[in-house]
C-alpha cells in the first residue's frame, strides 16, 4: 500500500470533499481524483469548479485503480454508501471520512462491511462554515486548520500515514486520539452550540412578532446563530450519530441554565457577575486557539 | 430648549459614550463635548482619543450650560449618578442614557429625582462590540445602526426630537417604541444570547479538560461565544435590569431545550430535522436585516 495515494476518490463532492479536491489538485499532491456521486449535475459542477478530475455514478467505475477513498457524504448515508461500495474495495484500499461524530462511523462501518477493515481511518477536519455543497468549496479551507484522524485498535498504521499524508498536503495539522474522546469534545465544543443556535431561532420564529424581533437583532445575534444556518440534514445526522455524548452535554448544560435562571430570580448580582467573568476569563485566555 | 444641543455632556466615557463623542466630533454636529466621571486617567485617555474637548470630575463644572447630557453608565449605576448630578440639572436640560435595559432606567430616573422628568428620553443604540472602555471607541460605531428611543407617557416631544438629532448626526437610524416593547424584544435578541453563551463556556471553563476541548474548538464555537467575551459587569446589570423579560424568555428556552432533549433521546429524526430547518429558514430570511 503507497503512503503517497496517488489516485484518491470522493465520494460525495459537497464543501468538505470539494474544498479537499481543490487543495489537493492546487498542491499536485495526487495524481488524478475522481468524483462519485448520485447527482451528475452536481457532480459535473465540480469539475467545472475544478474540485475533481473526472466523475463517474458507477462505483466499480470510479474506484478502480484509486489508492484512498474519501466519504464526504453526510453522516447518515454511510453505512448505505459503504454497502454499495463494498463489492468493489480492494483490501488495501485506504478509506477515510470527514464526518463530525465517529463512533457512529466505526458502528457503521463495521455494519456495511461485516467487520472493521484495518484500512478505514475514521477522520474529522475541524473546519467548514455555515454554508454546504461544492458550490461552496475552497482551496484553502483547511489551511493551517486541524483535521483529527481517529484510528481503531484495528487500523494499521500505513492507512493512517497515508490519510494524514493527504491532510497535511491540504494544508491541514493533524492530530490523532481515540474516538471516544473525539466525541466527548466535539459534543460540548460543536454539537451542543450549534442545537442551542438552532433551539434559539426556533423559538424565536415560532414568536408571532418575530419578523420585528429579528428586525432589531444586532451583531451578537447574528454570531450567535450563524450556526443555525447550517444544513439541518447533516446537523440531524450529527446529533443521532453522537446521541449520547450530545445528551450528556446538554444535559450538563440544562443544570447551567437552571442555576443562572436560578440566579437571575433572586437577583443574585455577585453570582451572576462569577460566572459571567469566569466565562469571559476562559474565553478570552483560550482565543488565540481557536482564531487562527 | 434647542431641538439642536450645542454642548453635550459625556457621563462615563466608555465604549458607546466615547464613539458618540468620537461621531459627533467629526460631523462637527455640537460645539462642545464634555466629559464628567470619575476616572481623571480616563478622561485624559478620552480627550487624547478626540472623543471630547474638555472633562471634569465635578458634575456641577462639567454640566454648566450643556444642553443635553448623555448617560454612558452601567445600568447599574444610573440611579447613584442621577442623584449626583441632580442638583446641577436645569430644568431644560434633556437627559438621554444608553442602557440596554429601559423599564429599570425609568425606575431608576424617577427614583433619583423623585418624577421621572419630561426631559429624560430612554435610549439604546442596537450597536457595540464584545470590547469596552473608551479605547476601543471608534467614530463609525453607529453609521447605519439603529438607535431605539422609549419616551415614557411624561417625555416631551421637543426633547426627543433633541436626542433623535444627535443620533441622526452620529450617523444612526431612530425608532420609537414602548419601554415593554423594547425590553421584551431585547429580552429575546440579546440579553438571553449573551446569558446563554456565558452558560457555554463557564460549563466549559469547569471542565478539568477544558484546555485541551477548547484547542479543538473551530470558528463554529468561536463566532457563538464571541459575546461571553463581553463585560461581566455590564451584562450582571443588564440581566437584572431586565429581569423579568430575561426570566421570561430564558422560561421559554428551557421549555425549548427540554423538547429537544426528548427528540435526541428519542432518536426522532424527523422531528429534530423540522426545527433545524425551521431554525434555518428564519434565519436566512431575515440575514439581510442584521448583516446591515
Amino acid at each position: 500500500m503507497a503512503v503517497q495515494p496517488r489516485r484518491v476518490c470522493l465520494v460525495g463532492v459537497g464543501l468538505i470533499a470539494g474544498s479537499l479536491g481543490l487543495a489537493l489538485k492546487r498542491a499536485d499532491a495526487v495524481g488524478e481524483v475522481v468524483g462519485l456521486g448520485r447527482r451528475a449535475e452536481q457532480l459535473a459542477r465540480a469539475r467545472e469548479l475544478g474540485a475533481i478530475d473526472r466523475y463517474s455514478l458507477d462505483p466499480s467505475e470510479a474506484l478502480a485503480g484509486c489508492d484512498l477513498v474519501v466519504l464526504g457524504v453526510p453522516l447518515g448515508s454511510v453505512r448505505g454508501v459503504m454497502e454499495q461500495l463494498r463489492p468493489c474495495l480492494d483490501a488495501d484500499t485506504v478509506l477515510t471520512d470527514v464526518g463530525s461524530a465517529k463512533g457512529c462511523v466505526v458502528d457503521d462501518v463495521e455494519a456495511a462491511l461485516g467487520r472493521f477493515p484495518t484500512t478505514f481511518v475514521p477522520g474529522h477536519p475541524i473546519a467548514g462554515t455555515e454554508h454546504s455543497g461544492v458550490e461552496a468549496a475552497f482551496a484553502t479551507l483547511f489551511e493551517g486548520r486541524r483535521v483529527i484522524l481517529t484510528p481503531t485498535a484495528d487500523t494499521s498504521d500505513d492507512a493512517t500515514a497515508s490519510v494524514q499524508w493527504m491532510w497535511e498536503r491540504a494544508g491541514a495539522e493533524v492530530i490523532t486520539m481515540s474516538v471516544e474522546h473525539h466525541d466527548r469534545m466535539l459534543a460540548i465544543t460543536s454539537h451542543l452550540p450549534h442545537l442551542l443556535a438552532f433551539g434559539l431561532v426556533d423559538m424565536l420564529s415560532r414568536a408571532p412578532d418575530h419578523e420585528e424581533i429579528l428586525r432589531y437583532a444586532a451583531g451578537g445575534f447574528r454570531d450567535f446563530t450563524r450556526i443555525a444556518s447550517s444544513d439541518p440534514v447533516m446537523w440531524r445526522d450529527i446529533c443521532l450519530g453522537n446521541r449520547e455524548a450530545v445528551l450528556d452535554a446538554l444535559g450538563g448544560y440544562r443544570r447551567d441554565l437552571e442555576t443562572l435562571a436560578e440566579l437571575v430570580e433572586a437577583a443574585d448580582a455577585e453570582g451572576l457577575e462569577a460566572i459571567f467573568r469566569s466565562a469571559k476569563q476562559t474565553r478570552d485566555a483560550h482565543l488565540h486557539w481557536f482564531e487562527r
